[in-house]
């Protein structure tokens, strides 16, 4: 009985979208693709998407049709549904542990042919090697925490400790170093990984991959001159925290949260139906909930569930008013995304698509 | 190829899942919904439901098997599965606005007999009015802003004004005021009330409903005599911010996140399975993301998509090893359910039932 024009179509304008809904803009979609993978081709850097931020396999396939490697998921039953897409190379970046979860690893990896993991402690190397023997070897990195204070190794001659355990286990192929990395710090991150892959080469230990990562780094990758690849998954929408590391303008943003005003309480308060069940309460560092587009001067100020608040106070031109459309450049897109089932793709206004996402909502 | 083990059923047990994953308590859910519904019982006030914080038509059941009067929902969307589950008395706590929406309400309104919406602009009101006319008249209150900040006329000569438009009105039925208080404020909403019903007798309109709200204000409902029913969600679960305000302990919190430690990359830091995406950034006037059960001293410090680090360096006794599972008390419990499509609920560990999240990720 639900659903009378619930789920917008092709051909819809994006004003008739019932709110609240993220919209992605398809031309700043493939500028953003191809603007990051051209910045890593000119450094010689192999390029590894991570899927968690647009969660839909159609877009991690025109990463790759771009000339990305692979991909990068956080979970193996993201992984699985890129491996129902046909995607082969996929670097699971997690510690995998527990019998449920190593069955599941152990069937991916028979199903495809570049399955990675990786492991920052003994107890994980073996519960994976202990897991894989007598299967098809599973091939594993060594994470390593370079000042992200995250996972990982803390230091070099560790990262050797693991690798060596890694490459004895016969259940297992050592593949090389991975970090996520503090911001800003590519210094460090290349001192690590030097250091690192010194001890393996004296070892005797092939490292094929040295994997930097994060889209706040993005723009440093090529002062990692020690890595072969780098991942990143927010560069493909952008939001709000990427334009104010100055990693892309707002032009750049492909992400616009629409939402309506359904109240204006008082001339200096409007209140929209985009709350933290459709923006969520990721502030970054900001103290308010996102851009709104068209209002540099309103301010999101506080989110129930399914309202937000803006302090119009500050506005010196026009004011929202009562069923006005608002667009809302989220703090954080991958979160975004990750509340939603479907994503709505648009050029110029009209609705192009309208994606499942697909690995949405899945627990291990 | 999916999910050799995802999906827990009845009788697994729940170390045994699959982390990370919210987890029910069913005898500290019944327990929930018994105590308040017994304190609304004992003060005359009818009590309805707000289903956003678990989005499931059996809970809704059970709250109504209960006692309750009704359920309180926040989109048209859920509204609809829950018309779809039998209920016929629902309030949508919005204000409705826009083609797309009004068509799809007067549709719900045909199909139940107790539907009720809010209004607080005229705008609202007039697009509701024009909407209805020639269809089954619409129900709505008046909401009011008693301090909450957020939606709501400002004052009770203003209620009184839109109750006298939405009585005027041929396609509407004026039934009643509604609020969303601010914390701790029974005697503002009392007084704003009560105004408002006495401008309301001395023009001859009857108020039959006199609407509440909120967990946090939940045991002040009875300081608001002029109220005849009172809303609240979270109870039915609980979390860390029911805790704090003192109405209820931690063993009537009957969600727990389930996570499992996957680092100990120092030994003042774990690293858990659950981040922004299982707990979600909710801080709720916390400066940390939720209670490690069984490590009063572990701070959760901070969350990226599915990973979370623990601080342990104040932890006095054991900490927790890599492959522990270990559980969370989320801060904020409705926003926890949004992410997940369904729910796990156990008695002493054996899982009894896996419910659908029904109402989760409708948009309007």
């Amino acid at each position: 009985m639900r659903g009378f024009a619930v789920v917008p179509k092709a051909g819809d304008r994006v004003e008739d979208i019932s709110t609240p809904r993220p919209i992605i803009d398809e031309d700043r979609l493939a500028g953003n693709i191809a603007r990051i993978q051209s910045y890593m081709d000119s450094h010689g850097l192999a390029f590894r998407p991570h899927i968690k931020t647009h969660k839909i396999p159609s877009l991690a396939a025109a990463q790759v049709a771009a000339g990305a490697k692979g991909i990068n998921c956080q979970k193996i039953t993201e992984a699985e549904v890129f491996a129902d897409a046909g995607f082969e190379d996929i670097l699971i970046t997690f510690n995998i542990l527990g019998p449920e979860k190593l069955a599941e690893l152990a069937a991916l990896n028979e199903r495809i042919s570049g399955l990675k993991v990786v492991a920052d402690s003994t107890v994980t190397v073996d519960g994976l090697a202990a897991f894989f023997a007598g299967r098809k070897p599973l091939t594993v990195l060594v994470e390593c925490d370079t000042g992200g204070g995250r996972c990982g190794v803390q230091t070099p001659a560790e990262a050797v400790t693991l690798a060596k355990r890694i490459h004895a286990a016969g259940s297992l192929n050592f593949a090389g170093l991975l970090t996520y990395p503090k911001i800003g710090a590519a210094e460090a991150v290349q001192a690590f990984f030097a250091a690192a892959l010194e001890g393996l080469k004296a070892e005797g230990i092939d490292c094929p991959i040295v994997s930097n990562g994060g889209t706040p780094s993005l723009f440093d990758a090529h002062l990692v001159t020690s890595a072969t690849e780098h991942r990143a998954g927010t560069y493909i929408y952008n939001d709000r925290s990427m334009v104010r590391a100055g990693h892309c303008t707002e032009a750049d943003c492909a992400m616009h949260v629409l939402a309506t005003v359904v109240s204006r309480p008082t001339p200096d308060r409007a209140v929209i139906d985009a709350g933290s069940k459709a923006l969520t309460s990721d502030l970054l560092g900001f103290s308010d909930f996102g851009t709104v587009v068209g209002y540099p001067e309103a301010v999101i100020t506080g989110l129930s569930e399914e309202h937000g608040v803006i302090d119009l106070s500050k506005c010196t031109g026009a004011r929202p008013q009562i069923g006005d459309k608002i667009r809302i450049i989220p703090n954080h897109t991958c979160v975004v995304s990750n509340l939603f089932d479907t994503m709505v793709f648009h050029r110029d206004g009209v609705v192009t698509r309208v994606e499942d996402v697909a690995a949405r909502g899945l627990v291990w």
